[in-house]
């Protein structure tokens, strides 16, 4: 177990290695952290030699100019700079906020960005204020519309965040394909085989071969066939590849720039790096905030009660399992896998820092 | 097939039979036939006796007071006074709209509502004035949460409709369960087993009876069952339920009242009637509009494109259908189904009306 401070000190001095000023450096260093304190690993510090390897192939701005180009009181694009999606998707939610307090509502298409880590930091960011939270992203395309094969969308992720009264928010946070590329990996690394449902081969076809998406098969949509229902997810991908691409100027679809950097961007882009959209609304803009907190407890009180298939297992309230681990990490600390460990030693030698 | 006009006028005299007033019976026509049109046949004038119950029930509000009861220059809340959705969700979109207009963006939580017809005929009216356009409702509950045999959520629609350029609008508008309750009838008529991951039976094993949910069993989220991210459909019905309901102090969850006119609502009800959500947002608030049309047209068509597992089948772009329906339709009429014939005959004697 990793002491929460030590883990973000050491990741705050990874992001001021490769140029970010301190503030920058912290607030990703946040970002990445609130994923390892949530229980969501694949997100967190796991992925900040990502970060790093994408600086070192040049297409990673550590010293972004994040700027509004575009606005009317209550929207807004914001143009990243090539920097961060870390430092740039909070920057865009600072300003949907302080517009939601202005007036009632804010929205902020974000261009020019890159992996912004998990959408429910950003959503969160509103619940403090008490209002309604909305992140978007989208990604390198990994997954294949209904009745296709070819990656055309990313697994972008939807996530709404709610305050509640007594209970913790209400936080989905979901992406919109039917397993996370990093179950996966699980499953190759333990030599199991998939659910099917999950990808396709390269000829399309249904497999349980957990290698398949490398081998050049693709993920599938949430919903995993059309007569489940996968036209469904499609659809929310489609969505959040349209709010955070196209609306913004950033790139879509087949053309959202790979997060690896052993990955080359495809050419003859039509946008500007990955695209972020987020969101807040003020909840007493429709109703006294007393009231609304009173029925979500309401709510999920209810659906806690909710009558089990299995005794020993509740309904689950979305953010709930996250919120319980956030307790339980900043008190005992952060647990990371040995690959993991060993990887951020390799990178606190070759960028010159001290050790974890 | 009946043609548009005939099937308009027809469906107009009904809600001035029941005591509409004129402008409210064309509208209330207009969103049913807008189902009609576009091929949702579930959602036309199927329903129309549906509404007539209801309000010989008393449940329904043929000469409503709506208003605004809450307000900031983006955000509203209407009371519909328990008259038709089909009537207050476009009287709430008028004012998003308009919001929108002024400000950017503009979101109208509703409630003391009742069924508002397909969620894309609400969308649809932001994009005709170059906007993005947004509906929800909640709805009687029928789908189990994730680990849950108990009913507590709707089917829970989500729409986005998108401009595009030479293309028809993109328009997403899918209920969040794995199917929807009218498959199952189609199944029950025809003698036919259903998929499994559809329903749960009334105990909540998996079961491909489709007569399941009328023997107390639940429909299932999108994404069916656990592995393959009914947790997802699940979060995204509960976005759609404290959107609708939460946030406008309609009621939520088991609390909804049902739609048929024979089954009573629950007692204790925590708020009023059903309740929805729009929202329009100016594409121009983000970027120019020629810009955004000129990408969403690349979109559609690089999705056109896409590499096919079946020569035969191309990828399907979300709206496509129905607007290929609707020209189709316009043109050369609605085919009406015997059952939903008679149905309208019988309605006409009853009201005291001029046969369709």
């Amino acid at each position: 177990m990793i002491p929460e401070k030590r883990l973000r000190d050491f990741t705050t001095g990874v992001f001021k290695a490769i140029g970010c000023p301190d503030a920058d450096a912290q607030l990703a260093a946040d970002v990445l952290l609130a994923a390892d304190l949530r229980g969501v690993d694949s997100h967190g510090v796991a992925r900040l030699s990502g970060y790093v390897r994408l600086w070192e192939s040049g297409r990673l701005n550590s010293t972004p100019h994040i700027r509004v180009v575009h606005e009317t009181p209550t929207t807004a694009t914001v143009d990243g700079d090539g920097g961060l999606g870390l430092v740039t998707a909070p920057f865009a939610m600072d300003i949907a906020i302080e517009k939601a307090r202005q007036y009632g509502s804010g929205w902020v298409a974000i261009r020019n960005s890159n992996h912004f880590g998990i959408a429910g930091y950003h959503a969160l960011k509103a619940v403090e204020q008490e209002m309604i939270g909305y992140a978007l992203t989208n990604a390198s395309p990994l997954v294949a519309p209904t009745f296709s094969t070819e990656r055309l969308l990313g697994t972008n992720p939807i996530c709404y965040a709610f305050p509640a009264g007594n209970y913790p928010p209400v936080v989905v946070d979901m992406a919109t394909s039917a397993a996370a590329n990093g179950k996966l990996e699980i499953a190759e690394r333990a030599g199991k085989s998939i659910p099917e449902g999950w990808v396709l081969d390269a000829k399309g076809h249904p497999t349980i071969d957990a290698t398949a998406v490398k081998k050049g098969g693709a993920l599938l949509p949430l919903g995993s066939d059309r007569d489940h229902g996968s036209h469904k997810g499609f659809g929310l991908s489609a969505i959040v590849d349209i709010l955070s691409g196209v609306l913004s100027g950033a790139n879509y679809g087949p053309w959202v720039p790979p997060f690896v950097a052993y990955l080359q961007p495809v050419v003859n882009q039509p946008g500007q790096g990955i695209g972020h959209f987020v969101g807040a609304m003020r909840v007493d803009g429709f109703r006294p905030a007393a009231d609304f907190k009173a029925n979500m407890d309401q709510w999920i009180a209810r659906f806690k009660q909710a009558k089990r298939v299995d005794e020993q297992q509740p309904v689950i309230i979305p953010g709930e399992p996250e919120y319980e681990a956030e307790l339980d990490r900043r008190k005992n600390g952060i647990p990371l896998v040995e690959a993991v460990q060993k990887n951020l030693e390799a990178l606190a030698s070759k960028l010159g820092i001290g050790q974890l």
